[in-house]
């Protein structure tokens, strides 16, 4: 939610869901409060809203003839991802249970059916063969985008037009960013249209401290993982090539971590940890190369190697070169007068690289190339006595975005209709324009901390796991993402906890205490007080 | 079997079977008898055996203490296909059933340990985290070949010194023709061990009138029916590409065929059917572009498209440029130089492909590339008016085929020591040296005719069908492959059915009837014997 909590929870405070108002809400990284506030004047800063089980002995819900009926959109935004469908199914029934005369439209065409104002009235029979089905399709996406002046000024038209209560966005972190803009921008032009965005999105980088998951991450990896796995044991049979495969998932490596503790693949080069320890191409290629070396040592000539979609992004010079090429490509400027167009130092990595990748650079086929090279010069210096490196090279994520959603995304997508604050999401930046940046892998998680204990059993022993297809019955067919159930994720009951201690600290430092128990907890309290205001504002903070 | 059927079924012939002989037997094609019979005297012409359910009232089998223990040894040799591993744990409880003292065999690291006598025993112990799971890698696989006669003579030798009864290759049809040239060396050797050949293959190529199919091919169809479904619902959702899927599977359009028929993708462009029509490359791509045009008319500008594997043989000019480029690169002779020394027709056709196809042809990239190209001319001649022309290209195979068995291919691979005989398979070739050849798409058969049933309907309409990922447990876990279910494949029991007709002649033209029966009876058979007489020594035929 974006706008008024009272107001907003009209959408969902239906039959079946009681709404409790908590404390006014902060941005996670203390030095941008100030620049959202800025940007957000009027949806800063918000009470958190948690929704609870409908408290019947209370009896204080109204009827439902005595709700007025809502009218709501919906419109799919980002790229497909397993569940979005009954994001729409769940929608449909809460405003139905909160009142039967409600209408929701959906947007057909995704962001240019908005602007167009081109709808389908969502109903039961619409609904039919769409429910706990994968794609999009019922509505269809396309440009994805509600940015522009030009953009926001048609959505907000649509909205006006068709009389809409709330506007719901389906999708990832660009969708949400353009969500709360548009929510604000509704707001100060006081439109009576709240904008909700819905975190649907294969990339599971769209979490922070309220947000667990993204909608289609677990339906996604388990695909994935699924075939990575049968390549895991295709490799092992026939003992004689690497495959490496990249997989979809944007900028952070949340899919390749979450498929590599489910299927145990031999390695995962990681984005998060290639940035964070500054490695240049080489070093890459010569880690990859060392556990190829090791692996031979042990008779082994086959492996399964996973690099993440963001991987390439996080290598500084490639990074640095792409920026150049992409440009380049803009312009139509043919492959061939790129070396003289970009500089001196891109042109050198330029013609460093096989031919076949200047045309468009798949990460996979590039290291896997490098990796031979340098695994034939190893062997020429006599350094491996290996078998010939070979390899076999995957892109995974078409495959995976259309999938029959999980039974785990199937009812998290049903039940979504929550009030998400991704303003405060960990990526939110201090300056300019504010807007939602993909959360990167945690490297002190527990997740990564699982990862690097089996790295090296990874590595070497073939403990290849197959989880197999995914089941809507019988054993496994609830399992979450492994990530997602050994993060600590409690967030709110952290925050139940500290309340607890602060209860605690008062009812035994109650009038009628000794001095020395006064004194002891007045020393503590200025203790934590210090140590809190300063990890609340870095020396480097711009204060508010 | 390749060998005396008495000899053999005592590999199978346990507690739980029972062994019925028929009638000897013949090639399917007539025209090959005489060259089959000569290449392989002492195994062509056997007798049918079929296996029975233990027939308890006879009270006739041996106790198992009164039954010799036997020694055998197994081999995978071939692509892996899910289910290799249940037909070594059903090949050792057959054996344990049979007597407990007999020995199982597995050959590691496939025929090159075969070669090098390199057993592993199987026991309980060792199948117990193999039972049900997908690969090979339980004993690996190599060179997949026992052909030279330095490779038959190492084979021989160790059936020797293990003193085998007998010898099971687990593979698809070259592992199977191997087989059928080692049984009959071995028999003219007086090498006791006799060879059995296990069809085993995702192609689903090794099949005839007595295998309905290969262990694989329903794990594979279902891993890739549930992969294509998803870039189906991909495709739609976004509506904006095409995706070129090319499926592994060898010459043969199996796999192809039973996809198309689980998925219900827009096209299917059948080797067979190009063969026969003796289509062009451009006829392909026109073909193609006649679709995606026809699609574009009703406002679809996504779609999906698969190609078999063997599709770019089928087409007379690629095959010849494949032929003649094959040699080149086996010479080493760079990407350059290839237009330099092929024939003058081939040079101008390689000089007409896309560059990046010249180093490695993969068909899918092939034909996006070339309809795009027609997509743009007819653009620019004002015969298509839809949006560009997008393509995403894909090769399903490694995917699939290191997959988890379907419940089907679990039981049938676990099943499946039963006696084959491949030798009169369809493709049995008449002079030279016989082989197993795949068997292609039956054309006039019941599948093909269910697929150009739909064609038109899966062109345009969309039914995109979605299949999921193979179940283990609740509905479709036991689903069969559509192309088995609806194939006329009982042909053992059409051959009861004849039975039964020559019987009921007997009973009614017996001494006493009238001289008009007789005489219908005889005018009949005259003239069924005729017509069988000709269909079975076409006027090319070389009679034996």
């Amino acid at each position: 939610s974006w706008i008024n909590d009272a107001e907003i929870c009209c959408l969902s405070q239906g039959a079946t869901v009681r709404v409790e108002y908590g404390d006014a809400t902060t941005t996670i990284d203390p030095t941008g409060a100030h620049a959202v506030a800025q940007a957000f004047p009027r949806t800063y800063g918000q009470r958190l809203v948690t929704f609870l089980a409908p408290d019947d002995t209370a009896g204080a819900g109204k009827a439902v003839d005595e709700r007025p009926p809502i009218r709501v959109g919906v419109v799919f935004s980002g790229r497909q991802s397993p569940g979005g469908h009954n994001v729409v199914w769940g929608l449909h029934d809460a405003l139905k249970a909160y009142n039967p005369h409600s209408i929701l439209y959906g947007f057909i065409g995704g962001t240019e059916g908005l602007f167009a104002n081109k709808t389908l009235e969502i109903t039961d029979d619409v609904l039919a063969s769409y429910k706990n089905q994968g794609g999009f399709d019922l509505l269809g996406r396309s440009i994805d985008q509600i940015r522009s002046s030009k953009q926001v000024s048609a959505a907000m038209t649509t909205c006006q037009n068709l009389n809409l209560d709330g506007l719901v966005i389906v999708g990832g972190v660009t969708s949400n960013s353009d969500a709360a803009q548009l929510a604000e921008t509704l707001v100060q032009k006081n439109c009576k249209t709240k904008v909700v965005g819905v975190p649907v999105s294969l990339n599971g980088d769209l979490k922070n401290q309220f947000v667990e998951t993204t909608v289609g991450f677990d339906t996604v990896c388990k695909v994935n993982s699924q075939l990575i796995s049968n390549v895991c044991l295709d490799a092992i049979s026939a003992g004689k090539y690497y495959y490496f495969v990249r997989l979809m998932g944007r900028k952070a490596s949340h899919v390749a971590l979450e498929c590599a503790l489910q299927s145990h693949p031999n390695m995962l080069i990681m984005g998060e940890e290639v940035a964070l320890s500054k490695l240049t191409l080489m070093e890459v290629i010569n880690k990859i190369c060392d556990g190829v070396q090791a692996r031979a040592e042990l008779g082994k000539h086959h492996g399964v190697l996973l690099i993440p979609e963001g991987l390439i992004e996080s290598i500084p010079e490639m990074y640095a070169l792409i920026q150049e090429i992409s440009i380049l490509h803009n312009n139509n400027v043919p492959v061939t007068e790129i070396p003289t167009q970009v500089s001196p130092w891109a042109a050198a990595l330029f013609q460093f690289l096989p031919p076949f990748i200047r045309r468009e650079i798949d990460t996979e086929q590039l290291l896997a190339h490098l990796v031979e090279a340098e695994m034939i010069k190893r062997t020429k210096e006599g350094r491996y006595k290996g078998k010939k490196f070979s390899s076999v090279c995957h892109f995974f994520g078409y495959q995976a975005r259309g999938s029959l959603p999980s039974n785990f995304d199937c009812d998290y997508a049903y039940a979504m209709m929550s009030v998400r604050r991704h303003l405060r999401g960990p990526g939110a930046i201090p300056i300019g324009k504010p807007a939602i940046h993909p959360s990167p892998i945690d490297l002190k998680g527990k997740a990564y901390e699982l990862l690097r204990e089996k790295a090296s059993s990874f590595l070497l022993d073939d403990f290849y796991r197959t989880p197999g297809g995914i089941q809507f019955e019988g054993p496994g067919s609830d399992a979450k993402p492994i990530t997602l159930t050994i993060e600590d994720q409690d967030y709110m009951g952290d925050i139940e906890m500290l309340k607890l201690y602060l209860d605690k600290v008062k009812t035994i430092v109650k009038p009628g205490c000794s001095r020395d128990t006064l004194k002891a907890a007045i020393s503590s309290m200025i203790s934590v007080t210090h140590v809190l205001t300063v990890m609340s504002h870095p020396l480097n903070a711009e204060l508010p």
